[in-house]
């Protein structure tokens, strides 16, 4: 068991690790199945979809809470939570914009899962009302890893990342830039304080996904989210499904 | 296939959710395995061994960049930092005390993982020159979900909390705090800026888990960095293994 150096080496993981690798494959084809018929739906009422993903702490709640406030008597907005536990943020969304659908989805019934799937959607979608929806967002787990190209049936990813992230970050989660459309720098106000050039974010982000479309933002002083709510009210379905 | 609310409903997952589950449970045991060879490792070398986990940007590399400075001539300190992608941290923290041993994993290689395991750092030992070695920190990928619970070997864990990252994060995130023995509060020097009360961080963090010791800090100002030393110099082997 002891190699040369008198390191020890447990017996090789190789054949779980492929069966891991078989089973995530049938996982990921449930995963488009729910994908699927959730899109069908959204296409069916009308609806356009948008999926937010960020580490915890980038100010998705906080961007919701203005958004839900500013579209409330002009777009009908439905707003669904994930986190790990408690209910608070669909509870805040719903107290900053009194009547805007919010619900939360706990993931603690699904295993403590670090992201949203399809099926949790599905799941929760009979607690929307559809006829009361034009635009559904998604704000998922905060994690910037594992929630990123699990498709939900939506039509946008969007990816906040926030000054006091560090401007280091795109290079080191590439996966999540790849998969947006948009790229909210969030908490401009902290810009001063932090050691954060949105320029070379941006510069990092087009590398890895050249149209990518960039804002700067704080909901804190406002800056920016004129051009986020006009973003929002420009919505379109997706012409194909993401793979 | 369609409910009586029209809702479209894919084939049932559970039979390969429920072979996930099983194939979760070997590779669980066989991180254990790799974990335990760790760790006999360590114990034969001497070494103590601190797993520092938080999200993405709450300040793991500027507070190892300090202390790895700081113990310099104190302390043989190595570190073995995880990111998806780029070597950029490990080269930051040799940058701030030349002759630290500062080395890279990059989970690209093993699919991109949202975390490290034991079998990671297994791989990455060889690269560690024992010798050289009184404490070895281990610096997670940034994801305040996935590294919870999954033992590498270590003797302690600790987690970091940015003040920007706002004072909700305990409650919703409870499988991180409920595994370390240390939160570390940081990136004091923004408490002005950000409605974030360290006091509820604390009660709640204690809630979960009862004897979790709790440091308030900033590598920027320099507060508390004395006491985080000192707990660096008291560390002790732990006396049992994690499950």
């Amino acid at each position: 068991m002891a190699s040369l150096s008198g390191r020890h080496h447990p017996k090789d993981g190789t054949s779980n690790a492929m069966k891991k690798i078989e089973i995530n494959k049938d996982l990921k084809g449930e995963n488009q199945e729910y994908a699927a018929a959730n899109r069908e739906l959204f296409l069916k009422h009308g609806m356009k979809v948008v999926n937010i993903m960020s580490s915890p702490g980038s100010g998705k709640t906080a961007l919701l809470e203005k958004t839900a406030a500013h579209f409330q008597d002009k777009l009908k907005l439905a707003v669904l939570v994930g986190d790990i536990s408690t209910n608070r943020d669909a509870e805040r969304i719903k107290l900053a914009a009194g009547g805007v659908q919010s619900e939360q989805i706990v993931t603690e019934k699904y295993g403590s899962a670090c992201h949203l799937d399809a099926r949790m959607i599905s799941e929760a979608l009979p607690r929307i009302d559809f006829a009361q929806t034009d635009i559904l967002v998604i704000e998922n787990v905060g994690n910037l890893v594992c929630p990123a190209g699990l498709y939900l049936g939506e039509d946008k990813r969007v990816v906040l990342l926030s000054v006091p992230e560090g401007d280091d970050k795109v290079k080191k989660y590439p996966v999540m830039f790849r998969e947006a459309e948009l790229l909210l720098i969030t908490k401009m106000d902290l810009i001063c304080a932090c050691d954060f050039d949105p320029k070379k974010v941006e510069a990092e982000a087009r590398e890895i996904k050249g149209e990518i479309e960039v804002l700067r933002l704080s909901a804190k002083t406002g800056e920016g989210l004129a051009e986020w709510y006009q973003w929002i009210d420009r919505l379109e379905s997706r012409a194909t499904s993401y793979e």
